[in-house]
């Protein structure tokens, strides 16, 4: 039988973690038995926001006087208080969360409700709200990357001399550590969070104010709208400002894209070494289904879901970059799909670098096995003739050649000894012979990795150094969300404000 | 401003089909304001036939004794009627939809409903369920591209004499009729129906019986399975049986993937000659979004909705083949974003065809536009260079020659005139002179059509007998489609009758 | 160290297969040293046909006279042998192979060569031209994968007693045979042959006579080229035949796409059981890549390039489908890029069957240990809980709790014990004792094995008979694809015969 | 008839730009007479430079001695040459460039060439190669985009007074100018440069000494490489240094997908524009294909082609993403092919930017019938709206209500009046008049434009402030790229001045 259904008897054991085992039964089993929300609920917080800054654009360019001013800003903060509480809901009647709000504007303050709308159309608004769930999307991820970068160089530093051999072409080839392929993922991760910065840096950008792509007479003064929603820039040009709509959602995903591929690396490396062909890895059992009559099998299905999401983003990042393809300058409705899309790859990647947390802090490694692997395959070839090279002078082909003949010397013992070795290189007339000392700074693995003297290598060294210079690295990269994210609150704060004067003015 | 929102001015006109309008409306404001239910709960009816069968081949194999085959027999029926009528709901707790059946049967029979698992697994189950749930899709998709042939059969009859030119590079090059372009669509569709029949066959196979992939020692006869859900055949080994679920969706987002292309560009045609540039349709206001203030404007909103959909149709079939690419051997949840990835492309392609049905129907067409587009241009030119050609005997590239000529001399005019051909043969003394007869029959259009005497042509003949030939191709497609869904009902009834029999013998 | 360059120690050995050993190098290294030719010089010999086939109905249509018929088929003849014995060579200052072969014919035969194009335009020309490549491509591919058919279901037969875990999750699961597994790969592989089959009926249909997209008043005969060129059906509407140029490359893509998925599994089997964490398979050294110093490792190249080229057809798949989207009908040259795309596809994947027959034939399996693997790890437990369930009539969900229980007495000794099973029933109160004839039943993975007895399982002879079955569907596609390439080359032989009596009349 | 072959007739007019016309005829006829050399002789001077860098590291770090270091100088030297001069060739049975390179070394220094390789494996070699070739191709293509901005800034400028209508949903919307629709493409393009300048900060690392993914032993000074090839900084860990190879191909088509949908639009709009149903773009002869017989034809293949493109670099970025999901870590070959898609995406692409250059600085604008085209659709409705809501204060959606009758009113003339507005206010019971004064405001096109007062709107004022602020942009990002390009300059010198001293120092 395959994952057994309902709770696996470890899950009534002492010291399980429910809470976590129900974040793993979540992320897997997906969409089978949950409802995907309609797609303009997620952007009412935006819509709300859009529409604050185009009350206060409006009151500031004198098209609404005080007591207009007065009623819709009280109409206003009704809304978000309803909002906030989760007391909003979407009528499907209503075609969208623009009529949907403007519909309970008007309820609350009458038709100059309809003011409101003045100078804008629903396409630069509906292009305002995307950049603004975006960008705190996109801000809140990047947080939980840091925090797996965390995670991950705690690990590496841990490891950095937990041995087994590195792999290439799916075949054991070198010795390494489990730190320092920990490290390999948090450099890759680090080029992750510097790109989602930048598209951060793009997307961060205000495009109310373009109407419907070309402009308005009302008097509209777009770096205040600017201002009012904590954006960093305006996109100037009105007709860019609608279309690049498409772009953001192309460039969010083509980023994830690119981060989903390396999660999928880590992925395949913890199944791979947690399959009993390897038994490195032990995860626990929160972090896997189980099946209760046979007790070892710990099936990584979190995993395996992460790689099927890699496919998912990819495939959506497809259909954005199509979907675009060929259009005529202006707003078509081709684009439409876009927003599902969008939502649907954050909707199923958001909680991927949480689960890797608490996977890794989880999981217990089989050390011993793990140095088992190291042994018996002549992994320590190379170097043998790397060090006899550096020694000797000789060209290393030549080298290469002696210790491939002694190898096939040793071949039963299963690891080269000195005497085979100095035999191999007589015969093949090399002038040259290894010392016993030579010999013995290359008797175990801990040793030859010792001599890895070149920076970003396995030598535990190295892994330490480099822990420390991605933590910084880190550090500056939180400070850059931290900067954005005060940008943010701030202006949330000055138009939450700025309506309750103009609402107790009335 | 772009679209108004609400309900436009002409949706108040006499004559205003709301019913029209309101799908259209639907089709394109799509997931919006609309939830999209969870993925299992499409796959409830499918469960219960699964089920009902499982039941029904363990009372043969005597696993179930008559009084334990009377009551879960009536659990069955009683979870039949409740799915029927709607009042199953699935318990999102409860993982699955197999686990929510289960949950109910142990409730309605009690323990003894653990004993219809026997000898299957969740694997078999789902790969069961989704080519029951697919099979029904491909069907009732099939039925209504038959049902869109026949408008465009109709369409390509009537429109047989209807001119207008035809295009290469985006330039006009030719001249034909619209009907000849609708028959172009509808041979395009009937290989796209002719490919969903052989999909059909394929997924029309019966996978129950294959356990977890490597078969059971319970006396499970799987040729019984298979007849009991009317299926064609049985996927025969254990192992494949249960991985090609995955295979069923790529296939079908496959085919549906080749026609959404083809949708596409009808869609563009529909685009294209609505244009105020071009004007040659017009689009029934129902089936558009307008403007109040601009009363010309037809939004082709459904058009451009549909190429959006080829996009997602598309990028949806490059995940599901990358989530089977470099699978080993066996089931691993990699494949798990296959369910909601089959469903959403049918969820927003299934509509389409009746879409176009309704668009084709209620259009009009501007003929005089139309045939006004074919002149001016020397689309002629090739067909005097071709007559004269056959005429005289003379290598047409040298003749080609002549008439560029000849062309270069009425560029003022816009048209050839005979004399200006005659002068340009005998200036590059090609020994041949074009009779009055001859350009009488090159002189208007309508003549230059009737000349195409090649099979497959404008030729307005050619097109009533191309009709002719599609109708029998549609016709005998469509009475393989009957073929199939027979075999189905009836095994549905006999499932149920059997299963009352063993209801009342308890 | 990677894989060294050169040729490894044991390509210097005895009973070294150099042919083979080439075969794989050069399918690894692909185009890193390799040029990729002019796409139309792939298009010659189809471009021959199609002008034979027009130069044929233009002489039955009376347009060419005998003395030109005389001289035209002499010069087709002509380049009929240079072009089969290599010496035509494309000059790229021709455009394409049409004008390139069009500057020959007027070289030869003088300026009524330029008669050969009367009726017909590149559109058709090359439509044509790309049918003849793609069904000579796609029989050679179909004839290549039935061998490979073979040879599965030879290794199916003679290892379906040789036993190894089946996997679920990436975990041994339950007891199957590599036998089965082989016979999985080619149920799968004869879905793809029947595919191709289909594809194969499609594309071969006639598209010459459609001119530019609109027919021609030429006196062409479709029907009497169809045969000419072998071909099984007329593609009847000239816009339409124009246009599925595309459709045929999309169609083709999309079939090699879903098999390339197939192809990827089996690498990926490969793969993980030639890890040295496996080592179920020793793959031949002809067919890997080595080391000179780490004599255990052959690197499974062939395995991984065939997973990279599953994901290169993918994206052209990709690519291909969005060539198309959302094009208005009539030739447009955004599909232009379709040809090396199609090309380049066949060009990469050609060789895999072949390469797969090849490692299938010289790989050795370690029986032993695969037979090892099956051991320790309960996958019994499954079938001890089914057999009771069977015996006593117990709902096996209970019997599992039952056995669930004595798997944890057993943990220490690796697999379950009599006794430890008649406890736990008593212990859980359930009134069945297992007799020393069900345990002995029990006892053995064979034995487990030969109690599967539904259709299509593991069991040996359930393996055997797929076999047979496999074998004649496998006999009757080859039938099918002969019936074909008899056609095709008696209308090369009736061109040709044609030809020459036309030239000798002259 | 389609685009004739060879020569158009205007082609032998006075003032034809041969050059032009071939550029453009060879980038439309791509692969089709043209072969693909092989991937490795583009990296030919990549990996010279590699080398050169290899031994300078080995001589500083004395494993190399004089002698030693002044034969292998001298070698490299001679092989620079030979590279630079077009005289070195890849010999194809030699496996790769870096086979290719070792083997001339060997010839000319003899065996001690063997130790360049010290300290180094091909996979370093190879990631350092793509990088070195990378970084080259993407500020070339950099330079070329900036290029393309000037002509869209020069072109805006000109055109900013140049009427027509704004699309949205493929239906005329708005008055906007042909000049804002270029700020519009220059705004995008400023985002893909900047967006190419990250891309190209994250390729210009160096992972040279990282060898085969594990460091080594050999006193290798990775910052001395890193300055000798003049890189920005070094790719650390040593695993992530040669895996990051498929991430540097991944990113850099992430990167250009993002461009070619932009490209594919202008493209569009290019196409669009120049139907013979607008007629308001007359393309350049030399930049179309035409037909000698239809005189008006000039078929927009460059542009057809483009979106071909923009097709192909979108498959193939599916294909990299695919190839590098789910690999574990270290090097596979499953990667192999993404040097022939790196490759294949480059050579396809990097001629637009020129192109699009030369249809813009060469084509025609029909201004007058542009400007037709902004009347008689009541495209001034939805401004007159405004204006009336501006000035009494009034909601405008009432106010939009009785424009909509005002249009109703004036259907037949094609535009508003003055009558008819104040009619339709006074039957709406709306207290507000239009004045003469008012009307006058609105009577014009121009006069509407300049009402539009928003910033990033098509007033030709702020037209050509956005020119201007758009200058600024590009002139600081054209400094990035001199800074990069001068500091990879320096170390080419420098490389070869070092080169030069030890081989004259021997």
């Amino acid at each position: 039988m395959g994952s057994r259904p309902g709770r696996p008897v470890w899950a009534h054991s002492q010291g399980h973690n429910e809470g976590l085992w129900k974040m793993f039964v979540d992320f897997c089993s997906g969409r089978d038995v949950k409802e995907v929300p309609a797609c303009d609920s997620a952007l009412a917080r935006a819509d709300l926001a859009t529409n604050e800054a185009s009350c206060l654009a409006l009151i500031k360019a004198g098209v609404l006087d005080s007591r207009e001013a007065s009623r819709l800003a009280a109409a206003l903060l009704d809304l978000g208080e309803k909002i906030r509480s989760g007391h909003f809901h979407l009528d499907p009647n209503l075609e969208d969360i623009h009529i949907n709000i403007e519909s309970f504007l008007t309820k609350t303050a009458g038709d100059l409700a309809g003011k409101i709308h003045s100078g804008r159309s629903r396409n630069d608004q509906v292009a305002c709200d995307i950049r603004l769930w975006q960008r705190a999307m996109i801000l809140n991820h990047l947080t939980r990357l840091c925090d797996l970068g965390d995670i991950l160089l705690k690990c590496s530093l841990r490891e950095r001399k937990t041995l087994m051999p590195g792999f290439s072409h799916h075949q054991r080839a070198f010795v390494t550590t489990f730190g320092h392929l920990m490290a390999s993922h948090c450099q890759a991760l680090l080029r992750d969070i510097e790109r989602g910065v930048e598209v951060l840096h793009r997307v961060d950008c205000c495009p109310l104010g373009a109407a419907a792509g070309f402009g308005t007479s009302w008097p509209i003064d777009r770096d205040y709208l600017m201002k009012l929603l904590g954006f960093r820039d305006v996109v100037t040009n009105s007709l860019d400002a609608v279309s690049s709509r498409l772009e953001v959602e192309c460039e969010t995903a083509a980023w994830l894209a690119l981060w989903m591929t390396h999660a999928s690396c880590l992925a395949q490396d913890l199944i791979l070494f947690s399959m009993e062909e390897f038994r490195w890895i032990r995860l626990a059992p929160e972090t896997t289904t189980g099946s209760s009559i046979m007790p070892q099998k710990r099936n990584p299905d979190f995993a395996e879901v992460i790689k099927g999401k890699a496919s998912l983003v990819h495939g959506a990042l497809a259909s954005l970059l199509s979907l675009g393809k060929g259009q005529p300058s202006g707003y078509h409705r081709d684009s439409q799909y876009s927003k599902p899309l969008g939502q649907d790859i954050w909707r199923e990647v958001s909680a991927i670098p949480t689960l890797f947390k608490a996977v890794l802090q989880t999981m217990t490694l089989d050390r011993i096995r793990m140095k088992q692997a190291v042994q018996g395959g002549f992994l320590e070839a190379a170097e043998w003739a790397d060090t006899i090279a550096q020694e000797s002078g000789l060209p290393f082909r030549e080298v290469y050649g002696a210790i491939s003949l002694a190898v096939d010397d040793c071949r039963e013992l299963g690891c080269l000894t000195l005497e085979a070795v100095n035999k191999a290189l007589r015969s093949q007339k090399l002038a040259f012979e290894v010392s016993d000392k030579t010999a013995g700074q290359l008797s175990s693995p801990d040793l030859l990795l010792a001599r890895r003297c070149s920076s970003g290598s396995p030598n535990p060294e190295e892994v330490a150094a480099s822990v420390e210079r991605y933590r910084g690295e880190l550090a500056s990269l939180r400070g850059h969300l931290k900067t954005s994210q005060q940008r943010w609150l701030k202006s949330d704060q000055h138009r939450l404000a700025a309506l309750r004067r103009f609402a107790e003015k009335g």
